[in-house]
């Protein structure tokens, strides 16, 4: 089965099988080996050792995120958000919940953000301390500049939080480029290609040391992390700790197969088979080929009344491809993710089982509504 | 190796086996799968279908407090802990962190809590409106009488938060013969045998519902969960699905052992066994038979000034046997986990191990110090 829904991805047996061993958390072989899974994360992000520290959190990218405005922002203190789409909609809600005020910058779905929008926001507004944004909005597959965005945040001597969760490891990230980034956000289970259960942080320190005393959660307090990081090599709290164990895995394959370069390549490339393996179909791609990030693609769901996206998903997975079952744009359309242990003979094959999944479900009309 | 530190613990190798799988959260059939989980372990906390629900949530039981104490007390609101060891004050600091008035209540740290002196701190003070308690104080070794300190909280009109995190599935637990438990909290890898990377609370609907907006936190929002859970069947937000699955896995074996009265047995006689042997060893375990819990065990450091704990855990681990390598009460002890798919007769290895290893160390001295 191929899940393109687009993460949790498809992994490679091999990570999957480091899963199997029990570990002791707190074990002396497993804090080296804590250790050297952080510096590795690190590396990935062009972090500078001191300067930066990657912190891994237990759960989800929700609960990273959530951590990262808790821990950079203070309580009542003011986020941009561009509205990408449901991932930056996501950010706007956990600030607010937390009590910190997101102010939205309103984007069209389907293009980037401007990042002379950005700049002018926060000039007409210099109670904004940050700038939240989404590097890679899942929502709709739009690919963000976040190297512009951070010069423009830089130049107006603000702060950049950055959720990269489906971004990080594929898409070009230097964090010694970019000091005006506080931390970028992303978990081991979407473009690292190992699994879902802990989340990760890259930070500056001297950041993280400021912020001392932000986050009204004890969890979820990066400073207090980084801190006890200072104090001992292992992990805060019990961690996922056979989760960590397929993420070390799946970094010696990223390393194997060239790093950040090597992974955007293949992406690309299967992006590139399926966009034009659908528009060969007759079905209408939600971004135009310009602003069609290499993650996901959306396709408009077929102008046929016989459409019925969950019999289409069904007819699909009968054929070993698994999509996700649910509309994530403000006009219906259906997501599938390029990116897993996957190779653009599979995103062929993916085409091939929607041409006949279509047949199946009855659609004659595939473009869009 | 066997992990003995108590948690995350030894677990079968069916169970690791169950990790071995790409999952699709939001895909039907998973979320079939985590309906039915999730009623399994509503089942064990003996809940009533419609008025308790099961929560599953990312991350581990310092996450799964804070969720519970942040859902079920306002902003500001007082919470009585009974100060049990070091899991209470995690309690304590997770209450004070997320802005909730934590009131301790001082016990002996070798001695359960007495439910009298519950009640008499709740008369005392009328704003306390829960009692947060610890059921199986991992850092000791007592096992705390969460049905009697229940009746003092309900005779009393508030309200109980139960920490069960080493207690689920050993310690009885019967949570229709308690009303006054807005929820008890645990997680998958202690007495349940399975894998660290996801929590669990067990909590009233009712309660649910009225404490929506308590939160502060969305991540943390048990009224959202659970407003979620009746709007769909899947997860909020990505679950570690592989530690679901492993899970699942656990509980067919926690049924086919006999449940949580077979449980208890088989940790009792664990426990019975490690006491026994490391008074054998001329040891001295650091509480009083009538106050031993089955779920771990603390041992006094030996008065040898030989005594070095990390050269004493490093020989142990030469032999197969891992245990804590830090101390946890008061004076030095190391504490021993009785827990995890093992049996007596692990255990009569354990001691035996730790009877070589402290001759390895040259301890001659065994008594405490």
């Amino acid at each position: 089965m191929l899940l393109l829904i687009p993460g949790p991805v498809t992994t490679r047996p091999e990570v999957r099988a480091a899963l199997n061993v029990d570990l002791a958390p707190w074990d002396n072989d497993f804090r080296d080996f804590y250790t050297n899974l952080r510096g590795h994360v690190l590396r990935v992000a062009h972090g500078v050792p001191g300067e930066h520290t990657a912190l891994p959190l237990q759960g989800c990218g929700h609960f990273v995120t959530e951590a990262a405005l808790r821990t950079f922002i203070p309580p009542g203190g003011k986020v941009l958000v561009p509205a990408t789409g449901p991932y930056a909609d996501r950010m706007i809600r956990l600030a607010r919940e937390a009590g910190r005020v997101p102010v939205t910058l309103p984007i069209p779905p389907t293009e980037p953000t401007d990042p002379v929008a950005v700049a002018a926001a926060l000039a007409a507004d210099p109670t904004l301390t940050h700038v939240g944004q989404v590097y890679s909005e899942t929502g709709s597959g739009v690919v963000h500049d976040v190297p512009a965005i951070g010069a423009a945040v830089r130049a107006a001597g603000r702060r950049l939080i950055v959720d990269a969760v489906s971004a990080f490891g594929a898409l070009p990230l230097d964090l010694s480029a970019q000091p005006e980034i506080d931390t970028v956000v992303f978990t081991a289970n979407k473009c690292l290609e190992a699994l879902p259960g802990v989340a990760f942080a890259v930070a500056r320190v001297d950041r993280l040391e400021a912020c001392a005393g932000n986050a009204g959660s004890w969890s979820f307090d990066l400073s207090d992390l980084h801190a006890h990081s200072l104090r001992t090599a292992g992990s805060r709290f019990t961690p996922p700790a056979q989760i960590l164990a397929a993420l070390d895995r799946a970094l010696d394959f990223y390393d194997a197969e060239g790093g950040q370069p090597a992974r955007l390549a293949r992406y690309t490339a299967n992006t590139r088979t399926f966009y034009d393996g659908i528009r060969g179909l007759g079905l209408t791609p939600y971004l135009d080929r310009r602003h069609q990030g290499p993650i996901i693609v959306n396709v408009h769901a077929p102008a046929d009344p016989a459409w019925d996206l969950q019999a289409f998903v069904d007819a699909l997975k009968a054929r070993g491809i698994l999509i996700s079952n649910f509309y994530n744009t403000p006009m219906p359309t259906f997501r599938v993710g390029c990116i897993g242990a996957i190779t653009p003979a599979d995103m062929a094959r993916a085409v091939d089982a929607m041409d006949h999944a279509l047949r199946e479900i009855g659609i004659n009309k595939r473009e869009a509504a």
